[in-house]
């Protein structure tokens, strides 16, 4: 398993690099007789699109997603889905220079080293962040699968610049309308404030994410190596700019008492608290899943940095292209899209449980 | 893909309840010819025993881990390594009341979900920490592998209770010497009054682990899904009480910009700074690989806690049985036991890509 | 994935040498809530012992597997279920030669380059006919599965020797109950007559064996690699001395003419003839499915033949130890095992298509 | 793992249907630094086109392999290669009838049941012989991993309609120049009749093909499950029409003795014969690995055939389309490209065996 494949029995294969002719990828195990057309990979592929607040770069992809097989007649056949985004805005001149020099904070230096100096440098080549558009576009199949159960995931913007959202004035719900894709609407002058700031500084910003899946039935994960939070940290950790993911509590549970952190179990399901974060014992307890994702500041800086090049030779650079000034918003439909993927496969592999019944 | 498997080409399954007969794993994938005897895994194993500090259940294992496969006249041929550690202490009366009544803070209940009722109760049965003692041994081998390239894990406890070791005092390579794994030996009194605390209190505590990789060359982990990063999440989150991962910087990545948080190429593979914790776009770059890990307090407190029994009416519980007081330091070994198997596998991976050199 | 898993979602791992403490594995996805008691494995296993026909080793192994996990109160539990089945009687001493010289039409030579010099010679170590016994004891276990569905596998001898039951003579159904598991009882005394001469001229037996699976619901295994065929194919191929896989007509299908060859569709799923051997396009069709396989004879033969020694140099050997004088009859319940292991994997799949209706 | 996806860690996923927009994959794994062209796969893809010799359909597809990912600057950069096939010249209107009556022979009725109804009925949809244009663009690419060892694979008609090549005139060397792929010149007139009788008879015609595998080093392979005879059955029996695969002596290796079956080791690493195909133990031996396919007569025929309709009522059907009348010879490199895909897979898996040396 070489690693551009993700999934188990609901399996995505991507594939594309920045300034090739275009990426894609292959989503199989699809159940049939699901409605899909384009629009609805679309809709979603809208959302990581440039000009969701103040922090874009100016590229402008169309990224649109077209389908090539596993959908007749509207609906899912349960054959593979592929589906391919042309590039279209490549300006590949703006790279020239990566082809020599590494630039700081990114993965040039690391895939020089892994594929014995070959490597497509244009735009980051494989490890540009317009991969993550394969990971949107499958998501939304995915989307698909959860929505026969109801199960909904939304994502948002909590932390911008080291500026966070209170936890009182929370809105998750209504993140999709604001700029930043932000988790409060009164955040937002100081994050517009925090963004200015930074471009001055010809700096960027980091930020951290809150990931909501809701209606997960009890039951869903596995014992042991694939525990649901595992696999959930192993995607959301997958997307670039990740370095960070916690499930409930996070790391604040390492500061609480047994007593503090343990939910008490109520009739019908419920629970008087959800410290554990909708996850216990690796397994959906079909409470809220409540994950968070903190996100770097971009590598792309408007500043010299220092470096080296591919002799060895120490040198400086500057990083030309179009660059987002923070990762945040463009990353949010990426990470919803990933809890997306999970969710439905472990939902599909729990059918496998439920055989005998 | 059903969930007690870990790893691509260096594989381990494990199986074994907490009550049952016994527990234990099956390596596949070792290279031939590696010296590995019973007292290499058992000096790993000791290491998970009770009794590194204060925080520990009485309960008395001698888990021996036999070998069943995979050696030969000292060294292995190749084929599956399986080894076994027979389950000797169970006191299965502890846990009768668990028959019908959910702890809360375990996977009683989602197991109870999962598994149409079905499932064996006694001392978390599959789901208990116990598990971790197959994961210990199999790190034990691919340790093993790491060592014919020098590359060592190391893991320590760095905060307990809420009481962290102030980075300057931080000495992560003694940690296996002191009480609690912990990384200072000056934090040691404070944490012993926090531990007493809490014993008094009837309650638990949690902590966070530091785990490093050293001498990782650069280019190991694959682009996209299974980046390094994103393998060594799913890694630890899999442990039980894990509850966040950081890599490098971590959450406070999202408060750095860009110019803090880059890490300047130097000559010769070096970096100026190592906040990307050793990985850039999946892939090792060659520095430390910084790992942090969030750990829960331990579920079962000596208090009584409301809960519901399996026909859905509330009621109280006292948690019987014999518990550590917190994951910390037994989790210790068993994180660093992960990362080895993580890194075992991604190195033997790295073969194919070297193979046209 | 390194060789020794076998299956998607209800997936066996095996480990063990023929002459090292002992064997076993680990079935992992089988669903909760089976009844299965080590006698159910057991009734399998000694199908497998010698002494089904005059073709059998003297080695005597009580062949009893201990169950480790995954069973609780004589149920599945859902998690995965290890077994184990200790070497008892291994002579190791009957196969000192081996530690230096190749046996021909056995594995020594492959494994001696494969792993760099370094495998257990005794007795064929992991190469061994001994492993097979894991097979079938989680043949058990599938059967287990596929009796939720009424689904049933049977398997005979249909030729030894060169000498063939003829078609209008088959009774598959009671071949567990005639010595050599023979399709035929009338065929027997010619058979006798043949392992007779075998055996006076100190030479060794090939056979066929016919594999019938029954009340397989339409609908099961996956388009295009992991067709239905392909999947059997794999897995009857992976057994020891098996040379050839046919399904339905097989090789005779490439004589036959469209006409001849296509089932006519018959209204309540019927089929005018079955050619198909129950699988088209990879699928099956609700017929039986019917598979062929080709057994090589004992490469272990009580004649002096030429090889070469681990340096290379031409020598003769007589190889010493107990054989059999034919896979058949013993390879009988390890096909029928295999099929099982397939059959049940894709019936447990193929929930997930279910999932919508 | 849902089935369109074949190998380990050269791992090749596909997708598409014959009257979709068109079809492709993806291919990871592959190292960097190897020289790639689209000219590369389309002289390959031009093998399979219609018109080698009387037997092909009249549908023309240009079949041009777009690379989309995973090549720069003329080399393989090591990350995923995928390509596309556009199908330009799918005419739906021939297939209207079979949106309601099952083709006996085809994969129409299982598909029909397998997916709830839902299935794209147009020329087989995904079960059409077309997906496999994209089995042969991956197997170029492995063809470019094998020549790095300079290991060849070589395929040929040996059998058609019932006339076999007499194997004292085999030149499988010369095949890609003959018409039918045959192995011998001299068949080609008696083959040309009895295409020409066949054709008159509106019925089609069944073969055999032979594949042969040059240069192999010894050591590739898995024990157990992963047995590379195993691989090698699956990958061939998963083209479709194929209904048999044999390994060396195959099934005449059932009626062979011991002493005539086993190949006497000589020094150097040479065998006095082959009747073991080149793999012992699962594992190769360095000889050629030789395999046979059987390939059963094209379904769709020129005569009127019983069936039923999607509401089980009997009827007939008359296939129009446009339809080979063997899958020889045209099926002949996609079994050499699904050798090829085993081969390159195994080579590099046996890396990290190599791992200690």
């Amino acid at each position: 398993m070489p690693g551009s494949g993700f999934g188990r029995i609901l399996r995505l294969t991507t594939y594309g690099e920045s300034h090739g002719p275009g990426l894609g990828g292959v989503v199989e195990g699809c159940p049939p007789g699901l409605e899909l057309a384009e629009a609805d990979i679309q809709a979603d592929l809208d959302l990581r699109k440039p000009g969701q607040g103040g922090t874009s770069t100016k590229r402008v992809e169309p990224d649109h997603a077209r389908l090539l097989s596993g959908v007749f007649e509207g609906r899912t056949t349960g054959t593979p889905i592929a589906f391919y985004i042309a590039n279209e805005d490549q300006r590949s001149r703006d790279y020239g220079e990566l082809a020599s020099v590494f630039r700081p904070g990114h993965a040039d230096w690391t895939y020089f080293k892994k594929y014995n100096g070959i490597y497509d440098y244009r735009g980051g080549g494989r490890a540009s962040a317009r991969e993550t558009a394969a990971r949107v576009a499958a998501g939304a199949i995915a989307k698909k699968i959860l929505a026969v159960r109801k199960i909904s995931v939304q994502a948002a913007c909590v932390e911008l610049g080291g500026i966070a959202v209170p936890p009182e004035g929370m809105e998750i719900d209504k993140a999709l309308s604001h700029p930043y894709f932000a988790a409060s609407e009164e955040i937002l002058p100081q994050w517009d404030a925090r963004v200015k700031q930074a471009r001055e500084d010809r700096d960027t910003l980091g930020g951290v994410a809150l990931v909501v899946a809701r209606n997960v039935p009890p039951g869903l994960g596995e014992p042991v190596f694939d525990k649901l939070d595992a696999v959930l940290a192993h995607a959301l950790m997958s997307v670039g700019a990740v370095k960070g993911v916690e499930v409930g509590e996070g790391f604040a549970a390492a500061r609480l008492t047994g007593s503090q952190n343990n939910d008490a179990l109520l009739p019908c399901g419920k629970f008087a608290s959800n410290h554990a974060g909708g996850i216990l014992g690796g397994i959906s307890s079909g409470q809220d899943i409540v994950l968070r994702v903190a996100v770097k500041p971009i590598a792309s800086i408007a500043q010299k940095q220092r470096t080296v090049d591919r002799y060895g030779n120490p040198t400086k650079i500057l990083v030309g292209g179009r660059h987002d000034l923070s990762a945040i918003p463009r990353i949010i439909p990426v990470l919803s899209a990933m809890v997306a993927l999970v969710l439905a496969d472990v939902l599909l592999m729990q059918a496998r449980v439920e055989f005998v019944r």
